[in-house]
Formats: C-alpha cells, structure tokens, sequence
C-alpha cells in the first residue's frame, strides 16, 4: 500500500509499505478512506517531536472502513465505519478511568508518532474498541474527519476547560483550524462575545463564518484595547490560547477578567512568564492539557443532528497516491493557500 | 480609643485615636475582643503595599460585640457577636453576586488597608450584613477569630480551588499560618495523602499536628524526590502554593500530577516561569485568588460541631493597651519565637 | 395611583391607592413602566395562595425608574431604570448566602403576594439592591420584563437543574409562557434534540418558533412512543415538567433516559406517583424549586448581546388604567386569544 | 468445584459445578479466596428477580486470584490478585463511556444474576479489564471484598450523589450494610451532623462505630422530631434512604431542607408518594442509581492508606465448602444474629 512516512528533518515521501495486520485481540485494521494534515504533523517534519522515529508513517486523523477486526473488539465488525480518534486508549487504567485518555498507561497518542498513522492506504488500530468511534449512516464522510482531533481539542482543552457558559465572554488568541475548533464549539454555548484574533485577514474571515462576533487583527491592532472596550474594560471570562508561544501566552494574561479562564491549547516549545505579581488575586485558572477524545460522540450526534457544521474546515482536498507530497506543501504554506484542513482522499 | 496605627516603613505604633462612628445607615461599629496579626500586616510594615497609607489602622482578623449600628442593617443588632471578615462586600454588585466578593465593586480588601483596621479598641465596619458573621454562643472566641482570614484562605484558595477530594494526594509548599489553614481543611476531605513541606521544623511539626500525613524539611531534603516516591512516580493530585516566591511556585510544577490542580495562595510580588513546554499536555489546572470568605459561615458551623478543631493555631496572646507593638515584634521574627498566630486582646 | 387589586376568589378590581412610600433605608419605590401578568396571579385569583390576602396589589414582574430611594441603596439612584425580580432578597442570609434567593430569610416572593406588588403605577420594592436589575440604554423595554420572572425560572429551574448540555436530548412537558422560558433557553446549549410537548397547537407553534425542533400535540399523538423514536429508544437527557399536574409529571418518568434528569418547574397542588420500582436504578435526578433570579444579570447581557430573542413571547398589549381588568380576562382564557405574555403599560 | 446455587424459592444449595473456563478473550477466570451476601442475593431468593434463573451460581462480591485469563486482557496476569466489582462492564459504549457502568450495554450487574456468580470456588469475570480491580499487596484480603459492592454503593449513589460536602448534615435512613456504607464514607466528607436512622439497635450502635453522630431509633422515637431539632427547624442537607420501601421514602420527604439532596440507595418494589405539593419549591434534588463501581480504585487507596476502615463491617466468616448453606441462614436473620457482612472463605 501507499503511506507518506516521515524520512527525517522536512521530509515526507510516498512509499510503499506492507499492509498492516492484526497483533493483539484488540486490534483493528482501518482502511482509510479519508485522511487529513495536523499542525502537530508538521512539528514531526520540523523535529520538533524526537519521540517520531525516521519510517513512521504520519497522520492521526481519518476515517474509513474495518478491513479486519481481532476476536477480543467487541464493538466493531468488518465492514463498519469508523471515525479514528488522534488518542488511542485502553478505557481501563487509572487515567482512562478518570477521563484522561491521552494519559492511557498503554497508548495515548500513538498514532502517527510511535506506531504507524492514518495518512496511508490502512492503519492498525489499537484497542479498537475506545480508539474508534460509530459513523452514524448518512453523514458527510469527509467532514466528520474533523472530529479526529481539532475539534474535539478545542472543545475540550479550549471551551470545556475555559469554562464557557451562555453569556460569557470569550477571546480566542489564534485561529488556525483548532482555534476555530474552538470557536464553532464556544459557540454551542452562547457566549455573548466571542472575539478572534489572529495576524491573517483568511483566518479571521473563516472565525467570523463560524460564529465569532468581533475579530481583532492583532497586526494592525491593539488586541488588550479593543478587548477592553469590547468587555468595559473587564476582560474576558475565557481567553483560549491556540498558538502556542510566549507572546501569545503572555497576551492572554492581559486579557482576563477576574473570575476568569484561561484555556491553553497551544503546544509550546518554550517556558513563559506568568504574571504572578499582577494575578495572584484575580481568582483565576489557568488550563493545559492533551485532548482526551471524551467529548467525539456526543460532538457526533450534534453533527449527525446539523447543530454543528463543521464542513467550513475544509479548504482542499488530495489524493493521497498522487497528490500526497503535495497535500504537505500546501499546507506547509497554509497562510498562502489560505488553507485550514486539507483532505486527502485515498480513492485510487 | 488605642489602635495599631502604620506609620511608615517598618513602623507600628500604638496611638490615641477617635473611636469611630457610624457613616452609613450600612455601617456597623465593633467593639473589638479579639484581634490578630496577618503575613498581609507584615506586608504593609515592609511597604509592599503603597495603598495603605501612613496613619491607617492596621488588621482584617477580629471579634467582637456590636456598639452601635446604621438603620440600613438587617441581620445584627447592638451588644451582638460579631465575627470581623477580612473581605468587606456589598453583596449585591456583579461580582459579588458570582460569589467574588474579594472582587467587590464597593468594598473588598478595604480593613487596615484603605480604611481603619481591626488592631483598635472599636472598628467601622462597612457594609455590615455582608461583612459580618454570626458568633454561635459558647463558643471560643479567640479560636473563631482564625476564621477572619487564614483558615478560609486556606481552604477556599488551597483546598476548594485545589479539587482536594477523598483519596486525593495532596502536598501542601509552606506551612506558615495559611499554609497551616490549608492542611487543616484539607484533612476534612480525607486525601490518602497530606505531605507539608517547609523549611521550618516547628511549623512542619504544628502541619503533622493538624493533619499531615508527611513532613519533608526542603532544606534538608528533596521535596521533588520525596513527593515522587510517596506517590509511586505520579506526582500529587493538588499542589497548594502558600509562600509567594517563584522558587516555590516553581517547586510546585515539579509536583503535580497529570490531572491534577496547582493552587496558588501566596501573595507574589514577581512573576514566575511557567513551564509550559513540560505542562502544556499535563491536562492540569493552576489557581490563584483572594479568600472570598463564602465559606466562614459553614467552618463556624463545623467549628461548634467540633469537627473542626481551631485552637492549635494560636501561639502567643498580647494585650493591645500594653503589648501591641511588642506582638508585631514575636511576629516579626516569627521562626524565632515558633509563633504562628498570636491573639491580641483588648481587656483593659 | 391606579392599581390592580385582588378581591377575593375571581375578583381582580383596578383601584385607586396611595402611592407607597420609603419606609426602610433599604427600600426604593419604583414608577412602573410595564409590567405583566403570570400564571401565579391566576393561582391567586382561583383561591389557591391562602397567603395572599384581599386588598393587596398583585403582580411580582415589571420595570420602571426609580422615583425614590432610601439612603442605604447603594446601587440605583433617582431615575435609574430598573427591573423588578419576582424574587426580592437580603443577599446576606445563610439562604441567599448559597445563591437560594427564593428561600430569603427576610422576603423571597413577597411581590404582589404578601406586599402590594407591581401591577399598579408605583410599587415599593423591599431590599432594593438585591431585589432590582440595571436595565441598559437602548434595551427593548417591554421585552425585558421577561427577565423578571418566567425566562430566568424556565432557565434556572428547567435548563440548568436540568444539566442541558451541548448535544443533549431535551422534552420539555408544557410550553406555556415558562414552558417556552425554558425552550428559549434550553436552546442556549445547543440540544441535539429539543422536543416541545402540550395540547395547544398555538403553544406548540410559538416554541417551534423559539428553538423546538420538535413539536408533539399530546391531544393527538402518544408522547412516549415518538419521544422513544426520536432518541432511538432511549428516552431524553433532560425532561422538563412545566405544568404541574400529576399526569404530566408521570409523563416525564416515562420519557427519561439512563442518566437524565426530570427538571420540575410546575407548581404543583397534589403529590405525585414516583415510579421507584422502576426508576430506583435508573441514574437519574430529578429536580425541583423557585426561581432564585440569580441568573438574571446574565441573561440581560444576553438580551443586550442579542444572543438572547424575548419579543416573541409578547402576544398582546393593554393600558393599566384602561384595560387592567380586560388584560385579565384576555390572560385567563389564554388559549382562546393564543396568549402567551401581555405587557400592562402604565402611560397615561 | 462447589458453588451456592439458587434453586428456587428460599432454595439455596452447596452442588458441584463444572470450573469455568475461558470463553472469549476478555475473560478471566478467577479462584475466589474470600467472597459474602449481599441483600440482593436474598431477595433472589425471595423470587423478587425473575431474571435470575434457577440454576444459577449466586454471588457479586468477593476477591481471589487470576486462575487464567484471555489473551485480550491487558491489565492482569495469572496470579495477579484481584477484586471484583458487581457490576461487569466493557468501559467503551456509550454508557459506560459516561460513567454509567451499571448501564452497560454488553453487561452490567450479570454475575450471579445472568450468569454464575462469585459464591463459588472458581468464578468466570467477563470483560475482566474494567470489571476487576488489583488487590494491592500486604491489604486485608477479607476487608477490601467490602468494595465489590456495597461500600462504593453507599458513597456514590448516596454520599456522591447526595451532594454530602465539609458541613453538611446529614441523615442516612436505615443502616444496614449499605447504609452504613453510605455512613462510613460520609465520614470521609466531614459533615457537621451525620444522623443514622433504623429500627435495630444493633446497627445503630454499628452507626455510631462508624462515625455516625446521632442514632435515631425509629421504633421508640421520632425521627423528624429530633431531625428538625439537631438542625434547628431546618432539615439535612442530605438525606440517604437505604431501606426501599415507600414509607422511608416518604419519611426522608419530611427530614429534607430547602437546597438539600435526597439520594435513593434503596431497591425499591412499589411506586412511593412524592409530595410535590410541598415539596416542588424546596430548591430540592432526589437522585437514584445503581453504583457504577467507579469509585472503587479511589476508596482502595484509602483503604491501603489507612484512611478508611472498612473491618468492622464483617461480623461473620464461614467456609464455602462446609457452611455456605449456614451462612445463608444467619444472614437471613441478620437482626437476630448481629449480622452486618459475613465473610465466605473458600480455603478447604
């Protein structure tokens, strides 16, 4: 089969690999029908993420079909359509136990990083039965891919754990495809702002589309003013960081309310300055974490119900025997192509 | 009357000054039985806090029977206890009505701060209703007055916003008297594990006395090491912070469990540096805030069930008239003196 | 002044008052605007609020400005516009203290209930500061008076007793005007579900208006087995009871899922079967109580935001002097006149 | 191997059974060391659970070692020593992914009810991953069996669910096994008030062992009386029914103040009285559930940190092989005999 596999710093190729095989009882074997590009891949490429060894194929978002199923899956059968999650778990350790999938003791995530990915003709999913997830008949195949990883990480790390409640006021700092994760999921629960702010015009446009009601171009603009004025000069009740640097981690504390959160999504490579002096008494909290893929049903059922729409993630589409290296390039120059999720199809 | 007055950098002096009266049909006037001396008290002496001014009262901590009382007042009447909240609130405003009433638009943090303090013969209090609180007959009213400030700082700022739930593991940075109010209310939520750290064996030993499970000596032994050996390598469930340096808060993000909840009560007067690079997928939260003091009213209740034992926290008691100035000085040196909090009467 | 008075059973009569005066510091007199009729002031005119006795002024919903005021309200001034809760409270007793207005150790419902209440040109509000809301410039003031008591009750006890959620499967039993509060509301979270249930087709037309996605004439159709359909079997999260007969909160038992919870807001004048042979191991909760209009700031600002719709609840308009007594007439046979709420203006 | 089989009405029998054996992947079978009886396994026998069929090996509760096990379990080896929980769940429907193992929709409470259960030399655990628990080293072996069932019982569906908290009064109405499960784990909470309510005076004296502050003798006393007494007119913040007939319920509708939580343990076999009429203003939740086992990994760590103590539950050991009809006898007529929880040894 085709896979993209990741051959050291910057480089991605299509090669051809054996299909994968059932290991364990708890096995299943997904042939992808569509995959997509996450940022945390191009970190992989970039060497960010040295727990990615050279051959790994990449990719932990997708959806397709049970090509072969171990005897100890209990809730699949071949021929079923499987959404996969970015987080493969047991369901059973202390941590799934309480929630935290992404810090199973037997996975995590795995996918793309320390077994083989999605991006690929098939993948070998393990413990199939709290990895994968129902596609329900009928729904758009492609844009449920959505529900892998971006959208349920802003919904969880972002608008779950900021808080976000009807008649709050939100600032979510970055809008690439899991800021807005962030901001379609803000807004299920009716904030009464919702203010984006990013430096490219195409991604506050597309935070606009889905539902954010000011958008702050923080290269031509003041974000901590504007957010003043827009609040009266309280901030923000939920700030949700989804870049993943100081400055933008440090902008956050200027912008929060007393009583507020903030809600790190970013991934960082670098320490930041916490303002302690200034916000030891605002009766804050600050949230990080892993998505724990906990919320992907019932985000499911909303889309499966049209309470959610998430086709306005997509901005292109590849194949993935053809065009797979080429899916990369554009979305390693995302800005220029004003790209947020690409699909990669795998139909001959 | 005698009060406690500040007089400048590093200077307290007992002084005549008018006994108070009632401003606002609000207002209540306290003549004061017992008072405290606060770590904020200090802060003040050391001119950390330029919003108190030369002249003021000092103290936020007290007891004492109502003298006179405005008509606006509802729930006190003259000759009854009253037991002095550090947080004077309105109640009414937004943020009180959040249950921030350290946030309050009219009040606040406002005794011995920018307005006459409890460290008198007689106190304004503002805003009466919601400043007060009831004193049960028969009670200890030396105890209750560590209901004033550190007991529910400890436990609403460590131990609430801490999560500590049964079973939690809990480590507790700086067993001063705050620290002390934490491991005391943290113990009534059963954590498998309360472990004090600190660098002063008398306050190590007065937190084993209330509750802890384990006293480590940081500068003696490593805290780090020690906390992942009790915890089998996993870090504790809640970090509470009760210090207010970077060092400590730093120690603090060496402790924490994935999942778990870093809270912050130290008063800081710098930043600090956030790890987030190590953090940012713990799926953690971190704290901070000022006593609210919504929970006074249910610790007096537990403190006259006697399921919450007070006593142990006092260690010295003065004499405002004759010793007040000589309490500041024990407190000064507190390590010296093993002093954690001493209560000053006002018995002629 | 005008005001509308009850008489005893069946009897409302528009009568000539004094106007109310300060009697407490505490106390603002307010100049209605508007104000309107609920389904309680029917209760009381059928006899079934023994407390409520003849003479008395009726009416608990409302705003105006405020014409005069006692010198301990901190929060309004002389021509503030406000408005009224149904609810007036201390905001300091151990009941307010926990957010239970409703259970105000010193008022709760006292409005057009025990006191003369709002259904006249002035009314007295008791507890000023905590029993009135800020009204914004610019705001539709007819509209807002449905934040005085039916919005905030089909929000607070139905939607967030509740646990509506994103996602969530959502029946709410009777959808006259709290009924509808609480579909308007409910909608807020985003249901995946949200399924209007009564016997009146206008009723049923108006919360399709607001949100339902479904609507079932139960004069028609069986409740249970298209609520069982809708939700492949499983009945729905959250079941709100907004009528307060036996039957339908039977009813709700028999829609609940594993897991939910029956959120009761009717008012109820027999008990009711509890099903425990059945429910006992069926995880769910079920709720019940007043309106404690703790919610209401916040749905101001939703209404301010325009995240929150209200006009559609207006069906009719009468003029106190005028019209008082035919406004009720219209109200009690609501069905008829496709009635939901009717806004009682004062203007001469 | 022997097995106490139901056989019937008020049949049980000590018979020879064929070991189980492994049947699917996710099996394991384990060797009982130390299992007892629950009230569930009476009521069997009473022929109140037709869905248990005769012929059926009784049972949910006990702890042994893994005998062998199927290759898709993950978490245990043979050897490993281990706790079974009463309910047997998958940990990856919908469900169970909601905390609601009791709900599972592969199994749920099955063992010695669907299939042969724990009163036995040898019993078959399916989906062992999520249905048992590790036993950790050096542990009483007969004590921790109290956590198959009816302490986590007591906690979650009565002291979780009841919103028990540091302060609260509380009520537990009928201390049985579960009652005092639910007593001995609100202890863990530091209520102010913790009122044990029953007929025998053995198990209110077991109560008070166990931490309760007050017995109410409710054959000599009368419970509302003294309730609305210790709580000065106000009721309990919570209060817990572990009996399940109409009447205790109904007795915990007249102990419940305003805000409080009613939470069912109790099997319940008719419909009871919910007096909505007076009760639909409480601000009240009544909550009811099956335990879903989650807590059990929690209440382990505090059982091994010494924090709770769970032995003075057993009054009773007999040996499977020679007594197991006995111990049926003397449990069912545990009044008499003083009998809380007999252990059921199976050494020969």
């Amino acid at each position: 089969m085709k896979a993209l596999v990741y051959r050291g710093l910057n480089t991605i190729k299509l090669e051809d690999k054996p299909k994968p095989e059932i290991q364990d009882p708890t096995d299943a074997i997904v042939k992808i029908k569509y995959t997509t590009i996450c940022g945390s891949d191009l970190h992989i490429l970039a060497g960010h993420v040295p727990t990615c060894k050279e051959g790994t194929t990449i990719g932990h978002e997708g959806m397709g079909t049970i090509d072969s199923i171990g005897d100890g899956v209990k809730s699949f059968k071949v021929g079923d359509k499987a959404l996969i999650s970015a987080i493969s778990a047991c369901s059973t350790c202390s941590n799934c136990k309480r929630g935290m999938l992404s810090h199973c003791d037997k996975a995590g995530w795995i996918l793309g990083h320390t077994i083989d990915g999605t991006q690929a003709e098939y993948v070998r999913i393990r413990l199939a039965d709290s990895s994968l997830h129902k596609v329900p008949d009928g729904i758009d195949e492609k844009a449920i891919v959505m529900l892998s990883d971006i959208v349920p990480t802003g919904y969880e790390v972002g608008v779950l754990a900021g808080q976000v409640k009807p008649g709050s006021t939100v600032a979510v700092v970055g809008v690439g495809p899991v800021g807005l994760g962030a901001t379609l999921t803000a807004k299920l629960l009716s904030p009464s702002l919702l203010i984006a702010i990013d430096k490219d015009p195409a991604r506050l446009e597309a935070a606009k589309k889905m539902g954010a009601t000011h958008a702050i171009d923080s290269s031509k603009e003041d974000p901590e003013k504007i957010v003043k004025e827009l609040t009266g000069g309280l901030g923000c009740d939920c700030v949700i960081e989804a870049v993943g640097v100081p400055a933008t981690f440090e902008l956050c504390q200027n912008l929060i309310a007393f009583g507020g959160t903030i809600a790190n999504i970013g991934v960082h490579g670098a320490p930041a300055k916490l303002a302690l002096d200034k916000l030891w008494g605002y009766n804050i909290a600050i949230t990080m974490g892993f998505v724990n893929t906990t919320s992907t049903e019932t985000l499911t059922r909303m889309f499966q119900a049209g309470t959610l729409k998430l086709d306005d993630m997509i901005t292109h589409e590849y194949n993935l025997q053809k065009e797979g290296e080429q899916a990369y390039a554009t979305f390693g120059a995302a800005a220029k192509h004003k790209a947020l999720k690409m699909i990669i199809n795998t139909e001959a």
